[in-house]
């Protein structure tokens, strides 16, 4: 038997409906802060991936040659083809361009809870803007995204990546060292770190300190010790975000993220009880155009996680509403079956969802599917009551049922 | 500078909120109807698309090997996917079962107008009934999905593959030809089929006969001169359809389609405007899932071209809502910005959808970018006002401006 690809999944209709109810929930919030949706190929040329991430990323892949001899790769993120279609086409529009995608991701890696082949992701981008305001706007949207999915234990966490390079940077390492000890750093391997920052010459006493900055977390009087713009940067982010009136984030020095075209601002958001792969979503403040032949253009955005964002309201009890159909009508005899397909017809047309029985069941069984498929009411067609223009509808919860003009059913069955 | 692959698109806001448009009544139709979306991985193995469509399909599949050895291919349609999920997880829920599902597609072929690489589907299928009351049901979904999405000029035909196939089969033809012949009967290609037929033992009398059969097109009437079954159960449907209330479709005898798996009503929508590809909707009854490790089961179903029922929509004129921002909030001196940011927050919480002005931009520029991203309102934000509580609501179409009290925007702006 032919199954789904290892990695990937089936969704369905519940699975579906559940989706669906929280994806709204983001489109939606993204809307009402002024941003608009943007769609992007499931495939890119792969080198796009590898100006973005390095060559590393050609280990995860899907990478794949086509007919033309061109070398493709489906998307493993969205940041970078929502950046290559601004350059294509979007980059004269005026600025600040506010976009979000939704779609699915796709990489090679072993399959682990939390953890897809096809994956699906939410981001966001704010294009053309490197302010305060901007950063603080991207901020409080993720945030908003989180409360209005419903998940109840989440943490954000705010750095400035400036911090952590200018003092390497102060301290010997050069443009080139910095990334990998930034990796290093990000993930507070500090033993592996360091023998690489001495390497480029940092002292002992240098390298203490940057591993203090690196750990360095908590309220806006962190910042206090922190000497530079950087620090009062963040403090007026800090400020916005408190008058859009989102729940303040945790500042943490340590976030410094795994890329290196991080420019500014980096922020992370996670749900504590998914364990190792805890974090649901990541962004800042970067600049990534120049990169794919366009202008240098500041930008700052997100991307949320969307699998994990799920798994971790699963895991918290959330439940999404289900949606019901209407109604279930019914033939009680061969005779009236054209009635019935007349009457369904109608119901669709008042902007009811109605289903009909297409199996030719007996009524007991046809009540029972109708149950199953979840409908609130059955209509069931009689010659009996169609002599006097009417049906029963039976409302499939209380088990009551009543004798109705087929005229006045959109009306009672949208009462109730 | 990168591109977007060869026969791929990136859709930027204003295409994007048609598309959704659109997407969202072929959804709300299908909901109306009783169906309940699935969704299936982008790729899957090879095998299952040679299985459905036969081996010519891997000349036209964006097929690769993945790391681990297996071979897959993005996905050339979703018929087959649907079913070898209902086979991996839905075989045991109460039939039919019905459902849809949208998504990208992807051919390698050479793109022309109304054909991409990658394009777009909706689907839909009953699986597990195969009677005239499932084809009606279905059928009659097409037709409501082409009215809501507002084509004007478009043609339903619909057919019976067992009428050419009896009569093929009592001329001689075996069960190993005849796929070859009634592809190019679907084709009208006469002259090709003859040879085919000649090869099987078909005299010319009978030859000519089938031909005519495949010449048959118009009313109900049509099938008066046609013997068996199949045109008993195309009455039938026709009847159901009729009940439903939908446009009348017109018979055509010659519509058999290209695969192999149909078993009975066989159907197709076009629209004339589209030249060499008008066809935007295709589908019939069919078995698959034995063909993947299932059980033999019955299932009726369609696809609908998106990418070309746009064009068809485009073509004929057809303008989808704009959505508009709320309000854009603008400060017009430093020392308000935070309280700019503080109404933004307001009215987002407020379920209304606010822009804000993140470039520092003077009022008259501020005013220009309001009026670029389509607000309906600016609020402006002034130190004046702001003692008694107010602010400036402009409204961008009329130019027309007052002071309002902050509580009462919400309802001020709703209430436009």
């Amino acid at each position: 038997m032919i199954q789904s690809p290892r990695g990937t999944r089936d969704f369905l209709p519940d699975d579906m409906e559940r989706r669906r109810f929280y994806e709204s929930i983001l489109r939606q919030t993204a809307r009402r802060s002024g941003f608009r949706e943007i769609q992007t190929p499931i495939f890119e040329e792969a080198e796009l991936f590898v100006l973005r991430s390095g060559p590393n990323i050609l280990k995860e892949l899907y990478a794949f040659r086509d007919k033309g001899g061109r070398d493709l790769a489906l998307r493993p993120e969205m940041t970078a083809p929502a950046i290559r279609a601004f350059v294509n086409g979007m980059s004269n529009e005026p600025k600040p361009i506010k976009i979000f995608y939704f779609g699915q991701c796709f990489r090679y890696e072993r399959p682990q809870s939390g953890r897809y082949r096809e994956f699906f992701q939410f981001g966001a981008e704010i294009i053309g803007a490197a302010t305060p305001e901007t950063d603080a706007e991207m901020i409080a949207m993720a945030i908003m995204m989180i409360e209005a999915l419903g998940l109840k234990d989440y943490k954000v966490r705010i750095g400035h990546i400036g911090i952590l390079r200018r003092k390497l940077a102060d301290a010997g390492v050069t443009a080139e060292k910095m990334p990998e000890i930034l990796q290093k750093l990000d993930k507070k391997l500090y033993s592996e770190a360091w023998p690489l920052m001495e390497d480029s010459g940092v002292s002992r006493e240098d390298a203490d300190s940057i591993f203090e900055t690196s750990d360095t977390a908590g309220g806006v009087e962190v910042l206090d010790g922190i000497a530079g713009d950087e620090a009062q940067y963040m403090i007026k982010v800090l400020s916005y975000l408190s008058a859009i009136g989102v729940a303040e984030p945790e500042i943490d020095l340590g976030v410094v993220r795994g890329l290196d075209y991080y420019t500014g601002i980096v922020f992370e958001a996670e749900a504590p009880a998914l364990g190792a792969e805890k974090q649901v979503c990541g962004g800042g403040s970067y600049a990534l155009s120049e990169l794919f032949g366009g202008e240098k253009v500041f930008s700052t955005g997100f991307a949320i996680g969307f699998d994990r964002v799920l798994l971790a309201l699963e895991n918290e009890g959330a439940v999404s509403p289900a949606e019901k159909t209407d109604a279930y009508v019914v033939a009680a005899s061969g005779d009236v079956k054209l009635k019935a397909f007349e009457i369904v017809g109608m119901l669709r047309r008042n902007g009811l969802s109605a289903d009909i029985d297409l199996a030719d069941r007996k009524m007991a069984k046809a009540m029972k599917h109708a149950s199953s498929v979840g409908s609130r009411f059955a209509v069931i067609v009689g010659s009996e009551e169609l002599k006097s223009g009417s049906v029963m509808l039976r409302d499939m919860s209380s088990g009551e049922q009543k004798a109705i003009k087929i005229a006045d059913l959109p009306a009672e069955i949208r009462g109730h």
